[in-house]
């Protein structure tokens, strides 16, 4: 089958490789109906993170269940299914808290690689959710996003406590942050403030319920939220980038006794002990426990109440990943999907 | 009056200094009926954090009501009264939403020094609350451990979300870390965790409701909790020292979505992020809003429901603060009471 390898920074290729087989009882093997390009893609692609060996990519994707292991109840062959970018067993005590994220059992869909025809998917049970109901082309991209980049951003909203009456200050306007507007929105905050230098990425932050529009960055950025907040800063900031400067901006911005949720894939970011401590702020992130969201967004998207897949601002066949690479890490494209 | 002076390291005298005025009109004038030495106090003693002139020191409290400014409209003279380590307006919408140790008006006790006779209070009407009923000798001392030592460890446990069927892990057997143990049994834990190697400390942890100890520490002090908690972790972690290897020590005992309640002063600690990233544990903490829980805590002390003051096991004039430092240095004593 064809699949997405990387075998360098900027050298994304696309090449047979055999097709995945049942390992484990509580497998799943799909048909990949669509994945997608990730902005954490973009740290071993720009040499930010390491590239040690050609890799398979890849971690978010729907499809169509073509076999199951002798252990799997739930999930049956020919399932329109999404599923987490974590493979969890949604039984252990971590997952039943709602972080399969860490499950004791956990299993990266980036280290199986989902850009590819077909995608082994360790505990299918507790991984995947069966979608019914007809799956239109704009209800299929939203699908695809809550994959990841979603739940990501729903689990950021929640994580930094928005709802009603509440400032919410996004920084980062890449899929994650644009959807964590969204899901800030969803959670009925009452102002969001989108931190963006990019038009279209503004024009989509307002079309997901942003009431404001910060352009500037760092101590600047953080001194107009705290102008917008009466002083104060934000009630819930959502950390979306990953970056040093995106930590501190977030904390920062963010009120005594408030709360930032941050998702962004942590990268050479060291926090300052005494800062957290004098901040008083609530701190708390990860890899999002998508799983946990899954049901209510796809409820969600099916009922046509929202439309996250408006990321995909760029849809290509898998033939052309390396395209799709290009375009985001140049930031032509905000989130690019992957066709088979 | 007489003061307690820190001249540098080791180098604490009892001097004549001039008796404070009201300087606000917020602000009261207390005669202090007993402070305490600080496990924070011996942050400049030790010469880790320097002492660039000679400092007033304390900012723990309790005391009668001399005077009162044209603004004091709740506070008046003769009240007995316990306040916060930081004095705040109570009526900004940090304090509002419970932060009042981060009050946009805030003054730390510590820079006015409630080792002394007497005492100026700003936002009196914000920071005090006074005490009616029979203060015996024992709810005295439990009064003035509310001030600081018993608000700062409930604050940690209730950032740390004890509760019932928590198990609670507590880092640190300093008064804080103690009176976390009590705060946690009071707030419902199923299992509450003391890190001790000392005995008296250990005897203490278990009077105010400790059902186990470890006294591992770093990475045996992880692996025992891990054990004990089949592989997971703790839900709820109290960090109550200040340092890297306290600080890491808690994340690591705590379970992914669990919480981490940190209020011991940050000492040279550095957080990495990714490693925060993956641990999937909430982190809140910083300076206690004791004001958010005095009502509360002088009920409890009141009614002996509580008895805090225990954790004084040295009580002494202050004319001899000097040894108390010293005795807490030497962690001969675990908290030591000045009289007046």
């Amino acid at each position: 089958m064809r699949a997405v390898i990387m075998h360098g920074p900027g050298d994304v290729r696309v090449e047979d490789v055999p097709t995945p087989e049942l390992v484990e009882p509580t497998d799943a093997i799909i048909r990949v109906d669509a994945a997608c390009i990730c902005g954490s893609d973009l740290w071993p692609y720009r040499g930010i993170s390491p590239v040690k060996r050609p890799s398979r990519m890849g971690h978010e994707y729907i499809g169509v269940v073509e076999q199951v292991g002798s252990a799997v109840r739930d999930i049956r062959v020919g399932d329109f299914v999404v599923g987490s970018f974590m493979a969890s067993d949604n039984t252990c005590e971590i997952c039943r808290a709602g972080y399969q994220s860490r499950c004791i059992h956990v299993v990266g869909m980036g280290s199986i690689g989902t850009q590819a025809e077909y995608a082994r998917i360790p505990w299918a049970d507790g991984t995947l959710v069966k979608v019914t109901g007809d799956i239109t082309p704009e209800r299929r991209r939203s699908l695809l996003a809550a994959s990841d980049v979603l739940g990501t951003g729903w689990f950021a909203a929640v994580a930094a406590e928005a709802g009603p009456g509440k400032t919410v200050a996004v920084v980062g306007d890449g899929a994650v942050g644009l959807l964590g507007v969204l899901a800030a929105s969803q959670l009925g905050a009452e102002r969001i403030i989108a931190m963006s230098r990019h038009a279209d990425r503004q024009a989509l932050a307002r079309r997901f319920g942003a009431t404001d529009i910060v352009e500037a960055r760092g101590d600047a950025g953080v001194a107009a939220i705290k102008e917008m907040t009466g002083g104060y800063g934000a009630h819930s900031t959502i950390e979306a980038v990953g970056t040093q400067e995106a930590m501190q901006q977030a904390i920062r911005s963010t009120r005594a006794g408030g709360h930032v949720g941050f998702v962004g894939v942590s990268h050479g970011v060291s926090l300052d002990g005494q800062e957290l401590f004098l901040s008083g702020v609530h701190l708390h992130g990860g890899p999002a426990p998508v799983r946990r969201f899954l049901p209510d967004l796809i409820d969600r998207i099916m009922t046509d109440e929202i439309d996250p897949g408006v990321v995909f601002d760029q849809t290509l066949s898998i033939d052309d990943a390396a395209d799709g690479y290009r375009a985001m890490d140049e930031r032509r494209a905000i989130k690019v999907m992957l066709e088979f």
